[in-house]
C-alpha cells in the first residue's frame, strides 16, 4: 500500500529516529546527512572509520536525558564523544548507532577558589578549567598532550594523564564528583567533597569507563595551587639501557618528579627539526625531569636529582634557567605526536605501561621488534609512572605496512603484560586494544566487567563492544579480520 | 517416621550445615557451640550484637572458595570478619547464617623493598605489615587507631584510614591489588602495579565494600619510605571555633600535613589522667599538627605552621624535642576510644564528615545537642580532611540514654549531610548507619549501588543487611525498632 515500506530498512530506521530526535531537539542539534556526520567518523585513531546513523547534540542536560530515555526505548546503541582527541577508537561510531556528543554542553558552572573546586560541564576542555582557575592562582593537574582541544567529560571517560600525573595524578584522582544520567534516564551523583563517600566507590568505575556506563553531564574537579616555581631537568644518555636504569635510581632514591619523561633518539631527531627545544639529538635517549614547589624545595630536588643522574651515566645535563626554557624542553615532549606526523605518512602510537625496573630491558625488546616488522619505532614515555608511547611509523599506502604495524603494536602490548604491565597506561582500551584484553584479563575477571557493565545497561546499548571484549571475541582473538580504514566485526552474536 | 524430622528447623539446618562444613574443614575450624561463638556475636560496635548459626576459619584459600560454593548452594548468608575491631556492626553476625574469619589466613607472603610492595594475606594485621617492611626502611602508611589489632583484610573492607591519611591517603591509595573469591568460588585479581588497570576500576570498588562483593584473600599494599624526621606541634586555643579555622588556615595555606587531629577539652580531660601526654586541659581545644621528611622540610613546615596557629590565636605552642616526645602527644589521641570507655560507662563513636570550613560552626551545634540529648560529647576529629569522631557518652543501665544517643549519633550525621559532608569517613556504613544511608543519598543512587551489589552477588549472600538500606527500609526509617544489645528488624522481605 505504501512506497515508504519498500525502503530499505536502514532508510527508515534512520527516519524513524531522527523523527523521533527532532521532537526532542531544535534542528540544528540533530545531525544525519553524509556531509554534517562525516566529522564523527573517527577520533584521534583515525584508522578506524565508521559513519554513524545520526549525531545528536544536546544543548542541555533535560534534553540528554529524554536522547537516553529514547535511545533506551528504540533499542538504538550509542556512542559519546567529547573532543574526539581520543586514541584507542573510543569514540568510534557504530553504523546503526546515534554519537551522542557533550560538545554544546560546555559551560563552567562554578570556580570555588576557597574550596579549591570547579563545576564543568562535560564539554569543557581540559586547559579552559586551568584558564578559568587562573585568576585565583589555581590549576587542574591532569595534562593529557591534547589538553587544549580535549574535554573533561572525554578525560573522565578516559581517566586521562599527562606529563605530570606522577606527581598529581590521573582524572580519577583529581576528580571530586560527577552527576551522571543513566540509560534509563535517571540522575545520580556519584563521590563529594569527602575522601571517602559511603557506599561503595561507583565514581572510581565511572571515572575511566569509557562511557559505558552512563552519560556525564556535571563533574567537580579539585584545583590546585600553582607551584610558586618549576624547573626541568634535560638529561642525555649514550646509552637507553642507562637512560631506563637512571629512572628507576631518580624514583628509588625517594624523588617524586612533578614529571619523569623519557624520548629515545629516534623520537628527539624527529621533533627537534619541528620544535626546536633545543634536544641533545646525539644522545641514545633524553630524560625530562621536573621539579616544582616553593624555590627551596625545587633548587634542593634539582640538585638531588642532577647528583642521581650523573651518577647514573648521564652525559650531559641542562637545567632550565627560565620559564620560557623550561617549557620549550617541554614543548618537544608535547608535540611527539604531531613531529611524527611530519616524518612518517602514518603512524601508530601504542600506550602500555610496564613496571619501572624493566624499561631498559622493554626498550631493548621494542629494537628487536624493529627488525622483525621492517618498520621503525619512536619511542616517548611518561617514564616516571612506566607509561610507554611507543609510536610506530607505517605508511598506510604500502600494502601489508598497516597490519604490520597493527602487529607490531599487539606484540609490545603482549610483552607490557608479559612483563607485569598493562596493555594501556592513559589512552584507554576503546576498540583497538580490546583484543589485547584477552591478553591481560582471565575470562571470570572480564566476565565480572561485564556483571558491572550489565548493572549499568542491561541492554548494552552504552558503547557496546568497546573496552570489554566478549568471551567470543576472544576465543576469535587472531583470526578477526581487519581492513584498512574500516574496522570489520564479524558477525556475532553480542555476549 | 524419623525423631529428628521433629527438631525445629533452626536446629536441624545448623547440623546440616555443619556437617556440609566438617567434610571441608579440620574440625577446629567449625564452631558452632555457644561458647565457641560467643567471641563473633559482635564487633567493635558492641551494642549491636548477634550470635551465628556457625563460624568459618578456613586455613587456605582452597578452603574458603569451597566455603563459599557451598554458602551459595546452600543459600546461607555469609558475613565475613577480621578482627572484629569494626565500629559499624559491619561484621555482625546474622542469626541464620555463617561468619567467616580470615583470622588463620595470615601469611606475609613477600615483602619486594625494590618495587615497594608487600603481598600478605587478609588475616594479616595491619602493624605486623610495617613490622615486616621495617628491616628495609619502609612501612604501611594507613594506620587506623586499632592498627595493633585490626586486619588490612577488614581495612580493605571498610576503606580504613587513621591519623596520617590525609597527606598518604586511605587503604584505597595503598592498596594496589587484590585477590578476590567470588560468591561462585572463582577467582579474579583486581588491580594492578599500574597507576592505572586497563577496564572498570574494580579494584576501587572492592575496597570499602563492607564484604558485599567477594572476599579477600591476598593483597598487595604499597610500601613507602619512613620520613627521616617526624615531629609535632601541640597548640592550644581558648575557643574551638578558633581551633576549627586553624585547621582551614593550615590547609588554606598550601601545606598538607602528615597528621592534623582536634580534640576538644572534653577529650583532652578524659585521657590525660589516662595516658599523661602532655595536654593542655585548660584549654578549649588543641591540635596536633605533624610534619615530616627530610630535616630540612621538617623545620620549615614546623616554623610555617607555628607562624599560621600563632596568628590563628594559639594560646600555647610545643613542639615535640624528640620521637618519644612526639609518641607521647599522638598517644592521648590514639588512645580517646579506650579513655573514653574509663570516664563512662558506654559510649557511641560517630564517624561523619563535613567540609573543613563548617568544623567551628558545627562543633557549635553538637554542643548546642548536649543540652538537647542531656548526653556529654568529647569531640576528636581527624580535623585535616574533615572527618569528625564525636564520643557520646551515656550509661546503657539508665533506661532510655541508649536510645538517647543513637538520636544524638543520627541528629549529627544529618548535620554532616547538611552542611555538604558525610555519613561516615572511615568507620564504614555497617548496620550502625544503614538508615543514614537513607539521608545521604537518593533512591537513584540506593539503585545504583544494588546494581552493583547484585551484579556480584544475585542472592545476597554477602553480608546482607548491612551497608546499603532498601527501599523498603528507607521508606521505614524512623519507625524502625532498636532494642538495647540486639537489634531487631521488621520481618520485612529483602530488597
Amino acid at each position: 500500500m505504501n512506497a515508504i515500506t519498500d525502503l530499505p530498512y536502514t532508510v527508515t530506521r534512520q527516519r524513524d529516529v531522527v523523527d523521533a530526535l527532532r521532537k526532542l531537539l531544535p534542528e540544528r542539534c540533530v545531525l544525519f546527512n553524509d556531509e554534517d556526520i562525516r566529522p564523527y567518523e573517527c577520533d584521534g585513531l583515525a584508522a578506524y572509520r565508521q559513519m554513524p546513523m545520526v549525531v545528536a547534540l544536546p544543548d542541555t542536560e533535560a534534553q540528554l536525558v529524554q536522547i537516553l530515555q529514547l535511545c533506551r526505548d528504540m533499542q538504538l546503541p550509542i556512542v559519546p564523544r567529547g573532543a574526539g582527541t581520543g586514541l584507542s577508537g573510543g569514540a568510534m561510531p557504530i553504523a546503526d548507532g546515534l554519537v551522542l556528543s557533550t560538545a554544546k554542553l560546555n559551560r563552567i558552572i562554578k570556580v570555588d577558589p576557597v574550596a579549591r573546586t570547579a563545576v564543568v560541564q562535560p564539554g569543557v576542555r581540559n586547559l579552559a578549567i586551568s584558564d578559568a582557575a587562573a585568576p585565583h592562582n589555581l590549576y587542574y593537574a591532569p595534562d593529557p598532550s591534547s589538553q587544549i582541544a580535549c574535554t573533561i567529560g572525554g578525560n573522565v571517560a578516559e581517566n586521562s594523564g599527562g606529563v605530570h600525573c606522577l606527581k598529581y595524578g590521573l582524572t580519577v584522582h583529581n576528580v571530586m564528583r560527577v552527576r551522571v544520567v543513566t540509560i534509563d534516564g535517571d540522575i545520580i551523583e556519584l563521590g563529594g567533597a569527602a575522601l571517602d563517600a559511603p557506599g561503595l566507590d561507583l565514581l572510581a568505575v565511572f571515572i575511566g569507563s569509557e562511557g559505558m556506563l552512563g552519560i556525564v553531564t556535571e563533574v567537580t574537579v579539585r584545583l590546585i595551587p600553582k607551584p610558586q616555581r618549576a624547573c626541568v631537568i634535560m638529561a642525555s644518555f649514550d646509552d637507553v639501557v642507562k637512560g631506563g636504569n637512571a629512572v628507576a635510581d631518580v624514583i628509588g632514591a625517594g624523588i617524586i618528579p612533578a614529571g619523569l619523561e623519557m624520548m629515545d633518539r629516534t623520537s628527539s631527531r624527529m621533533v627537534e627539526p619541528f620544535v626546536k627545544a633545543g634536544y641533545d639529538i646525539d644522545a641514545a635517549a633524553i630524560l625530562l625531569c621536573e621539579s616544582d614547589g616553593t624555590p627551596e624545595e625545587v633548587s634542593e630536588e634539582i640538585a638531588h636529582m642532577t647528583a642521581i643522574l650523573t651518577a647514573s651515566g648521564a652525559t650531559k645535563i641542562s637545567v632550565s634557567g627560565s620559564d620560557e626554557e623550561r617549557l620549550r624542553f617541554w614543548s618537544g615532549r608535547k608535540n611527539a605526536f604531531p613531529a611524527a606526523g611530519r616524518i612518517s605518512p602514518d603512524y601508530y602510537c601504542m600506550d602500555g605501561t610496564i613496571p619501572r625496573k624493566r624499561l631498559a630491558d622493554v626498550l631493548l625488546r621494542i629494537e628487536a621488534m624493529e627488525s622483525k616488522y621492517g618498520l621503525r619505532c619512536a619511542n616517548v614515555f611518561h617514564a616516571g609512572d612506566g607509561n610507554l608511547h611507543p609510536l610506530i611509523l607505517f605508511d598506510a599506502n604500502k600494502p601489508g605496512e598497516f597490519h604490520q604495524a597493527e602487529a607490531f603494536g599487539a606484540e609490545i602490548l603482549e610483552l607490557c603484560v608479559e612483563v607485569g604491565g598493562t596493555i594501556t597506561g592513559e589512552h584507554g582500551v576503546g576498540i583497538e586494544k580490546i583484543n589485547s584484553m584477552c591478553v591481560q584479563y582471565s575470562p571470570q575477571e572480564r566476565e565480572a566487567f561485564f556483571a558491572v557493565k550489565r548493572a549499568f545497561d542491561t541492554a548494552f546499548l552504552l558503547n557496546p563492544d568497546k573496552a570489554i571484549p566478549s568471551l567470543h571475541r576472544c576465543a576469535e582473538y587472531g583470526k578477526m579480520h581487519v581492513q584498512r580504514g574500516q574496522l570489520k566485526f564479524p558477525d556475532l552474536p553480542r555476549f
